[in-house]
Formats: C-alpha cells, structure tokens, sequence
C-alpha cells in the first residue's frame, strides 16, 4: 500500500487499480451505462439446478426508468479465485450454522458475492483497529444473515472472529450471537435484527459522516471521507421505519450513503408475491434516491462492482442498489425457498450442495489462495490507517482547535468543567415547564459539546428542542446541528442510533411526546441494548398536557421503561432537576436517557439539586428527626410539587414528613445500602406516591402497607388542572392516604 | 330518496342525480379526463391575501405522469350555497377551537371543501343510526383536525354531535374530545390523533368490507357495498406506518379506499421542505395506487367531485387524491403558516378571518339556508337505510344461512356453545410449545367463529397462524381467512382494529414475535383505548427462543402490557391454559388480548384449566391445609413448570407448598377479594414467583417479604436451556428462595 499517498486518493482508486502485490493483477475495462448484458456466468457447475441458479428475475418489479448495472470485464483468473472466496465465504455461513443447528444460511449464500465484492474490493477498514476512526461503515441491516459478516470478518482477519469464534456461533458467551451485537463483536458497528433498524442506522452514520466533514474538512485536508454501505433484504423494506429513514436520507442527499437490497424475492412466508408486490425501485425514486438494478448478483461481480463505481459517482443522492440474488444459492433442492432462510440445512443437504459447488473441502476450511489472497487486508488497513494518522498530524498542525474539537469527538472524552454551563435555579425563578427549562439546559450544553446535536419529529416548537445558536442540518447545510427529522418517530431514534454509534463524542438527542415513543420504541430498545447514549427528549409527559386527550397522554410509559434494562428513565420536576437530569444523560454515553418533561409550569422547589438527581431518589424536605418521619410522601416530576404542598399541610397538623423526589428509580437502585436506607427506611412503612401516570411498579417503594396515587386507566380531554382533579392526582387525596396510615 | 330502488344504484347515482327534492336543483356536464384548467373560483372575497388563498402549488412535488383531476361544471346557485356550507363548516371549527382556546383549526379550514363533498354529496349514511352497516366509512386520519368532522357530523344531523357539543369542544365529559375517539361519538368510526394510525385502520375497514362481501354478496344480492374514505395529512404521510399500511393496500387491489392527502406543505415545524421533499406521487404509484391530483383545494368543489368520481371508476386499485390546500385558509395572516395548525386563532385574527370571507354570523351560527340544505340527511339516511334492511329481508328469505351467519358478524353474537369447539389436555398428552396449541385453538375456533380471521407480519410458520381450512385473503381472493402481513407489524396492528370496528362479529387476530410488540405497540394501544378486540398472537415469548439472542428475546414486555390499561396480558402454561386464553380473549370484545405464547415445548400440567385461566391466577396444586401454606410458589406461562418442580422438590421434604400459574394479573384484579384471599392469603407473606422477563411490579404479587425471580438484563444468544442455567431460572433458584423464608 505504498504507493498511494492519501486516503483520499485510496477511497477513489480501489477499483480502478491494483492496490497491492497480494492481489492478481487484472486489466479492468469500465463500459460505465453501457447497457450491456449480464456477463456470462463463469463458474456454474452443470448440475446446479436452474430454477435454483436463475430464478426468473422478477419482471413486474423492474422499471424501464430504472437502469439495469453496467458491466465490466475482468480477466477469468481473477473471476475463479473470486468464485472461490465467495464459496468460502458460503461455506462459512453454512459450516457454522449446521453445526449451531441454528441460524440462517440463506442470506449468505446469497450475498456472498456483494459481500466480498464489499469486504475485498471496494471497503477501507483497518482490521487490526476495528474502531479506526476514518473506516467505511457497513452495516447489515438484515441481521439473521450474520454468518456472511462474520465469514468476511474472518477472512479479512478481524480478531474478534477466528476460527474458533466460528465454529461457537450462537453459543453462549460467544463473539459470534445470533444476529450482530456492535457490543460483544468489534468491528461489527451497530446492533441488528430486529428489521429495519440497520437501514436506518447506516442513514444515522451517514448523517454523522456528513456532517463531521462538513465541519471539519478544509479546502487542503478532508479528514473526514468514508462511505456507509449496508444491506438490506425485503424484510427491511417492508418495515415502515426504513421508509422513514430512506426518505431523510433521500431528503438529506447522503451521497455517501449506499445500500444493497438483497432482492430475492423469498420471506419467511414464502414467495414475496403474497404480500410485497410494490415497486421498490419507484418508492425509492420517489424518495429521491438514485437505483441502480443489478440483475445478477449471484456471480455478476463485475455488475456490482459497477453499480457501486456508479453509486459513487453519484454525490448527492443516496443509492439503492437493487441485486437480484437467489436466496440460499448453490443448495440444490432448498435454494428460492423460504426453507433455506432460517434453518441449517442439515447433513444430507450440505453434502448436495458441497458437490453442486464442487466444494470438496472439510467444514470450516477456507483454501489456501483464498486465505492468502486475503491477507493483504492486515497490512493495508494498517497502511491506511498510518497514512490517515499522518494526514490528521499534519491537519492538527494547521488546524489546532478543530483538531482538539474533532480529537474529542472521535474519542468522547467530555470537555474538563462542562457541567458547569448547566443552569442553576432557585425556588424566587418563576414556575416553567420543564420542557423549558430542558430547552435551556439543550442550548447551554450546546456550547460546551462539540458533539451535541439532534432534534424532534416535527414538534422542535412543542418539545422545545431548537439550538438557537446553529442552523438545520440539511443537504446544503450539513454542518449545521438542528435535525429536522419530520413525523417519523421511529426512523428519528435509530437514525440517532447510528450517530451514538459512529464516534463516541457524538451525542445525539431526539425528541416528541412522550406517548410516542410507542412509535420508537424498538429502536430506543435497541439505543439500550447496543450501548447507545442518546438523549430522549419526551415532553407533554402526562395527562398535564391536557385538551389533545387520552390518545396524547402517557399512563404506562413510565413503567414501560423503567421495566426496560440498560435505561435511564429520569422525570425532572424543576429547574434543577431538569439540569440533573441532563447531567445524568451525557455522563452515561453508553446507556439511554429519557428525560419526561411536563408542557405545564412547575414552580421551582425547595431543595432539588443536580447531585440529588444524580442519586435517582434523595429528601427534598423533612421535619422528622433520627430518620423516623410519621410519612414519606413520594413524588416525581410534576407530582412532586403536590407532594410537597401536602406536606406542608400534614406538617401543619404536627405531622413529622419527608417528601423524597424519586426522578430516576434505576439511579437510586444503583446507590448504597445505606443511602437507601437514609432516604427510605425499612421500618417507615407509612409511604405515600404520587405520580401521574400508571401506578405499575410502585408497590416496590411504597411497600404493601404504603399507597400509590396515580392513573390506571386512560387519559381524557379536558383541561388538565380538571382531568387532575377528576381523577384525584391532588394534594388532597395524598394527605388523605397519609392520614389513613398514621 | 323515493325514487331510488337499491343501494347499489344510489351508491353510483350520487354524483350524477338531484336526489332529494331539498337538494338546489342542478345541471351537471362531467367532461371527466378532460384535462380542463381549475374553474374559476367563485367567491373569493376582495379582501382575501393572493398567498392565503392560492399558494404556490408544489410543483417539486408534482409529476407529468399524475394526472391533474378533470374539472365538472355546475351552476353559480349550487356553488354559491356550497362555498355558503363550507364557510359554514370552518367557523365552526374556528369557533370551536376559539371558545376551547385550545385545538387545531388549521385543518379543518383548508379540508372543509372535501369534506363538504363528502358528507353533503358523496357518503351514503344515516345520521341517526351510525351503526347501520353497511354504511361509508369515513377516518380522518388527521385527527388533530377532529373539529372538520363534528362539524360536518353537526350539519348532517348525528345526534352525537349537537350545538352544544360544539361548545364543549375538549372539555370534561364532552362528546367532542380533542381527538376523534369512537367510544365517545356515535358516528367516528376509530380513534385517531396518533398520526399515521387512521390510514391503516381506514384499510382494515376496506379489507374488512372486501372480505365480506366477496363471502356474502350473490349475483342477485349485492348487500355488502360500500366506500371507506379517509383524510391524511403530511404527518400522516411520514409515518411509517402509513407505507407499510398503504403497500399491502396496493397489494390487495382495494379498490373502494379512496383517501384524501391534505397536502397543505405545512407541518408542525413550518414548511414540508424542511423534512419533507419526497415525491408522495411517485411512492404512491410504486405501491399500487392510482393518484390523482387536485391542483386546488380551497375552493374546487368540481376538481374534488371529479377526482372521487374518477377514483370511483378504478376498481381494481385504492385511489390518492393528493389535495393541494391551504391551512388555514381564510385567515389573512395566519393562512399557510404553522401558527394556525394547533392553536386558536385568538379573537382579532377570528375577526379578522369573518372580515375576509365575508362571514357575518355570530360564533356557533349555521345559515338558515345552509341549515335546511343539510336537513335532507336525516330522511335520506333513514331511506338508506329503509331501503337496505328490505334488500337483507330479501337476501334472507334466498340464503338463509349466509344471512344468519351474516346477522352475527353485525350483531357481534357469538354462536352458541362456541366454547365447546376450544381443545381440552390431559398431562398424558405429549408436551407442546404453546404456539402449537395456539394453532389448534386457531383452527379449532375458525370452523365455530365466522367472523375470525387473521394472520402474522410474515412469520406464520413460526407463529403458527395459519388456518388451515382456509385459504389466503388476497386481491383476487378476498373471500379467504389467513391474512399475510409482510414484516409490516406496526401495519398489521392498526389494520386489525380497521376490521375489529368494522363489524362487531369480527373477530381479528395478528401475530409476531413478543419481543416485535415493540414496533406495534402504538396500534395495540390504540386497541386498548378504541376497544378494538383484538387478539395479539405473541409468540417467542422469552429468553426460551434460544440463539437468536438478546434483539429477539422479550424482557419487559410483560410488564410494559401489564401496566397498559384496558389489555388483558395472557401467558398460558399448557394446552388448557392456551384454550383458556382463547376463550377469554373471544369474549372480550371490547378490549385487546396479548398471547405470550412460548416457541419451546411445555407438559401439560395437573390442575391447569379453562376456569382457571378466566380468573387470571389460581391454585393448580396444594398440599397444605386451612388455607395456610407455607410458600406459594407463582409461576406464569413457560416457568409454571419450574414451579411446580420445586413444589414436588419442596413436597418431599414436608413443606406444604402450593402452586398458582398467574396467567393474566388484569383478570385476578377483577375477582372477588375473598376468591383474591383464597388464591393468595394475606397471612402467607412466603412467596416466591418465577418468570423469564423483567421482575418489574412483582412486588405487588409476592410483597416486600417474598422473592421475585426473574431477568432484568437483556438476554443472551445461546440454546434456551443453557441461559435459562446461567440466568437462574430453574427450579433451584425457587426452592433456595423458598427455604430462606422458612
């Protein structure tokens, strides 16, 4: 890899030339649109079955409008040495999931040929430094076919994957699960399965490429300049939340953004005639992306490597490359049937498709030219990543502060003393709904992040989520950090995903009410499995909101989450809780935050602070003395307010009360023995909660001689100071429940 | 309405024919594909602004190959009292919105045009009985728009929407809330407001009305014929759900779902062009629509007749009619702005609007002529009625059991003894996964329920969905029973509460992965709170999946279900449990059912029942006497086994143990407190519950002194039995947390 000197020239020149002594030498003739035919098929051993080999392309979905890939030639030694890593890679997918018993063999045989075409031709990685900064992202969206990424992982010497990780595939403590887990296996970069997520992840790393290089690219140093590939199969499609993501993707013009879809025209179902018969190639051009059709792709390699010169030189669309693949290709009686998606293959079968392949070779083994012919990865990625490191010494040079700035990003370290830009309140500050005050909190930190950016589905005006010192991010725009993701909840949280995940200094945070994360919430599942630090804005967080009714107030949502692992489920009640609850949320980058926010005013209490946020639940007030109050009163959010003013009262009456803020109930279970014991006593069992929304979970704080006040039913239409009173969410119904225990 | 013969003719004679004598006499020519300009408008004030009342059209957004809407002619009188009916409508939503202070009046005043088409000439209904079914369906899918329709409803008669209905628009115990919502209004077909969800229901009513009427109708009788029509906005537009709905839509051919795009450029956050620049057109024609634009919403009342007329003659495809409106209009300073979606226009600008289009009236005031115009409703509908009932008495006398069992899907009876046909176990019966008994309680129901049909978001063969006497609903089979969803979960949700308040005899059922509630939970909440009775066939229900690991594997999902109101969470142990299940999710017609059922295999225990299960939890085994155990041991779905395990362990060593399958908290909620005491006694504070998901809200069950086994991580890829080791589900786990509290 000597021989190139910028990366920027390498990330151009990986098709056009040789790049290094490991690879056989091939001359390339590029007829771009030329229209021509598929080329012949090189390698199809004569007892492979046709209806297996060539399905009939599925005519009724191709556009005239839609230009079919142009072909290149490539000299036949190199074809058969590409024919056999590609059945490696097969085999791989095949060896593992047979002896799992377990896994999908289907995708892989498919989309071997796009994938090595991908992971040996056309990708920049360092497989020595899977969190190399500048690398290409390639992201399977369709994630049960994961033995294809680990195959290829394997081959272009990941350690994360060797052969003994193959052959534990699925197993328990394996680097190998059952779909890919950005957070058991480096090098994998997001987490996938569930369908759908993975497109609009790659959309969320695209926007993060796009925009870091806008930010920090000058005229002499793109320091920033990698592509996004991802592959998406009809599942995916189907999903209404890669319509979302595709369509910002579109609107955004992510020139650097390329997806493969895997067109095999089998689900789990069967034949996706009976239930997908849309024109994805016209939904996509309506989406304003750019779709090329590659006819072949169960040995076209020369087409796909076309398409994928095409989609580069294509800047400001996204591009669809649709491969037509047989799913399971080379199993002779399963490939085309939905039998070969998620099952192995089993014994006799494996045989039959090892001689249809003219694969004489033991499980697991990859031939000696193919492992050869990979190897060059290691010390070429280790050359691109040198070469980038020197290109970044030279722009740290000249660029001091954007290079301390962008240093930042790519290694999350948080600015020293940030956390001293968060505002601070006193209960003299007039009462303002939280959502405010979160919007206050949003344009401090904005300063002080180099990372933060996001927005809300549509709502930035409810949800108060505008930096007012930047402009939007758009296509022309990119640098700017006010997203504008439109009414797409879903498509928003794992777009958002995708920029937690793509530097650890990036900090995104998305917004809408609070009730609609029933919209996204596979993808805020996703957020805290992967290890993702996004920030939920969710305002409008109970029947507070008022007029708009039950279909816009949350009961059970905060349940729901707090139900959820690996998530920070914060209801602020004031100013300085609200700062807490924002402090909590970008020290935790790798686990969610959902901040509940009201749409109403909250007076400013007595006695909240930043640090107390920080413990999940801690005194706010308190007459008693030797930790023996005659009542705990509980409350979160816009409930603590009531429970305070009800302490007042019972305080009146003699009463010995402490009112505890319980804003995070997962922070306060992480805090001592002790300091649990200081806030809520074993032996107080007088204990009064309220909170506006379902009373699911509070047994657990209240214990079972304490009571919970909240809401079991659904919300109503009405002015919320009255659906407050109606359904008895008042101090007077806190201190009758306290005056019931004493 | 005399003079009509069948309901047929009058469906296709509304256009065409005066029918009423109250109805202003007019000439129609219908040049229709004519290709005319817009007709002049009519009425237009001096005053009005140029940009409020024509906005630029899109054109970005307008494609050649989108036909504009030909243009019909009517006389000036007709128009005059039209233009009269629709200003009629907006100020009262405008006056609505103004004495509420709170609402969206934005809508209503750009949509009133198509609206007034629509409840004035096109829909065939009967005011006082809004349950006469074969009447058009309408869904504004834009619900926050809500104040079209009462208005609308208002001027046609329903009792459900009087004067002072209006003037309690969003207040306490209204029949206007801020939302459309069924259960409150006679007359609204479904609960919108969540955007994207009415789209998808008004597709489940089309489904549900081709479907019957491919089974009912005969060549002499054609008794189920009618429209369902549905507004949309842009936010709709950007919601996934809304292409995963309108993809299968075009799939299946349904041809009578004619919907109205509100396409006023306008979101929340200001122009569409900010998140927003893809060509609906084009997507819509990708998904099998027929498009059709009309180039000017405000006031062209010919485009609109043309367009439906039009959309009327395609039948073989469900039709677009992307309305090109100005929000707003009529307001000379807040048209075509957000500031006009969702707030009163406050008194000046309301002022200013009358001004504008020369609206003299007091608020709330309908024109005398306008008033008497819209009379004519009532005897027509009663007509439609009238005339519809005679065509059934006729039907019935020829098919007598085509009518009955017609009869029963509109009455919603279920057949007597139905129950009988559910399957009974024994424990000698061989252990089964309860996905495969779900199967056999699916077919057994579907040979005794005649309003059952359903199916999975393309997961079938692993739900186990399939009926088998049945073949699949399709374009060209509508008849059939086994619905394919493709991976469209959220689709599939809100399509089945479409079909469930459709007629109150079907009976829809979807299914998915567990774990995939996630990305329908905003549908299902939307069965919960518009009372759709929906079964929710959940299977894969925890960590016993296996490999596919922790993206797969539901954690918090009965809790999140448990704290949903009005959801009835089911987790069957067995065969009996399984039944009863089904037995308690077909009688329960007003509220959803969730079927957690598992994907591994489980015995039949000793002592599981029907009755058990219909009362949520109850003793399936006891060796103690009085009432006083020494531990209850609580287990739900696939761990009851495991309790029932250690009780035998517990047994042998002399411990009176008894053993409760848990199976649904909301039906143990709702029985008696001495059955309560019978089941768990408050004296017996020994208790231990195991299930394989969060142990969030556990605590009310087992109280502070028992012991909640469960997970609370995520799961983990690897064979079911072996996490379920390492996790601690086992039988160990429950006899070690049983002996410390001896």
């Amino acid at each position: 890899m000597a021989s190139s000197s910028s990366s920027l020239a390498l990330s151009q020149a990986l098709l056009s030339s040789p790049s290094s002594g490991h690879r056989p030498s091939r001359r390339l003739s590029l007829p771009l649109f030329s229209g021509l035919k598929s080329s012949p098929i090189s390698s199809s051993p004569a007892s492979f079955s046709r209806r297996a080999c060539f399905p009939a392309a599925p005519l009724t979905r191709a556009l005239p409008s839609v230009r079919a890939a142009a072909v290149e030639t490539l000299e036949t030694t190199d074809t058969v040495l590409v024919d056999k890593s590609v059945n490696t890679i097969r085999f791989l997918a095949i060896d593992a999931v047979e002896k799992a018993n377990s896994g999908h063999p289907g995708l892989p045989m498919g989309c071997a040929p796009m994938g090595h075409v991908l992971y040996d031709e056309v990708m920049r990685y360092n497989p020595k430094n899977p969190y190399w900064f500048n690398r290409d992202r390639f992201v399977l969206s369709a994630g049960h076919g994961c033995m294809l990424q680990y195959a290829l992982m394997h081959l272009a010497g990941y350690d994360s994957v060797k052969e003994e990780d193959l052959k534990s595939f699925r197993q328990w403590g394996s680097k190998t699960p059952g779909h890919p887990e950005n957070f058991e296996t480096p090098g994998v970069e997001v987490t996938t399965g569930p369908l759908g997520q993975g497109i609009a992840n790659a959309i969320g790393l695209a926007l993060a490429e796009k925009h870091l290089a806008a930010r920090f690219n000058k005229p002499d140093a793109e320091i920033i300049d990698h592509y996004t590939y991802v592959i998406l199969g009809d599942g995916c499609q189907m999903e209404g939340i890669a319509n979302e993501a595709c369509s910002l993707a579109g609107h955004w013009g992510l020139g650097k953004l390329i997806a493969f879809y895997d067109d095999n025209h089998i689900s789990i179902d069967g034949d996706t005639e009976i239930a997908f018969t849309e024109s994805v190639d016209t939904r996509f051009e309506g989406l304003g992306w750019h779709v090329i059709w590659v006819k072949n792709g169960n040995n076209g390699y020369d087409e796909i490597r076309a398409a994928i010169k095409e989609a580069k030189a294509v800047k400001d669309k996204p591009t669809l490359i649709r491969v037509t693949t047989t799913i399971g290709f080379g199993s002779p009686n399963k490939a085309n049937s939905y039998s070969v998606h998620g099952s192995a293959l089993g014994a006799k079968e494996v045989d039959a498709t090892r001689k249809n392949l003219g694969w004489p070779y033991e499980p697991f083994h990859v031939p000696e030219d193919v492992k050869k012919h990979w190897t060059r990865h290691t010390p070429e990625g280790a050359s691109l990543e040198a070469e980038w490191n020197a290109k970044f010494a030279e722009y740290e040079k000249k660029y001091k502060d954007e290079a301390a700035e962008l240093k930042s990003i790519i290694n999350g370290a948080l600015p020293s003393g940030w956390e001293k830009a968060l505002p601070a309140y006193t209960p003299e500050i007039p009462a303002d709904a939280t959502r405010n005050l979160s919007q206050q909190c949003l344009n401090a930190l904005a300063k002080v992040l180099p990372g933060l950016l996001g927005g809300s589905a549509d709502l930035a005006s409810s949800n108060m989520t505008l930096l007012k010192m930047f402009g939007n991010f758009q296509k022309a725009t990119p640098e700017e950090r006010n997203v504008r993701f439109g009414v797409r909840e879903h498509g928003m949280g794992a777009i958002c995903n995708g920029i937690a995940l793509h530097s650890p200094g990036l900090i995104p945070y998305c917004a809408t009410f609070f009730v609609f994360t029933d919209y996204m919430r596979a993808a805020i599942r996703i957020s805290a499995l992967s290890e993702a630090g996004v920030i939920y804005v969710m305002t409008h967080d109970s029947i507070g909101l008022g007029e708009d009714g039950p279909t816009h107030q949350p009961i059970e949502h905060l349940a729901s989450f707090r139900a959820m692992p690996n998530v920070l489920m914060l209801r602020p009640a004031d100013g300085n809780e609200t700062a807490g609850a924002y402090k909590v949320a970008v020290v935790n980058r790798k686990r969610p935050s959902i901040l509940a926010l009201s749409r109403q005013k909250l007076p400013n209490l007595p006695g909240t602070s930043i640090e107390g946020v920080e413990k999940g639940g801690y005194t706010i007030s308190d007459n008693s003395t030797g930790n023996k109050p005659d009542v705990i009163l509980i409350g979160t959010g816009s409930e603590l307010e009531i429970a305070a003013k009800a302490a007042e009262e019972l305080r009146k009456e003699g009463k010995a009360v402490r009112v505890v803020s319980f804003v995070s109930w997962e922070l306060f279970d992480e805090q001592s023995t002790e300091y649990k014991e200081s806030v809520l006593p074993a032996a107080v069992t007088a204990r009064v909660s309220i909170e506006a929304g379902s009373t699911f979970g509070w047994e657990k704080i209240v214990g079972s001689k304490g009571k919970a006040i909240g809401i079991d039913r659904f919300g109503a239409s009405a002015p919320a100071g009255k659906i407050y009173k109606e359904f008895g969410i008042t101090a007077e119904a806190v201190i009758a429940a306290a005056k019931q225990m004493f």
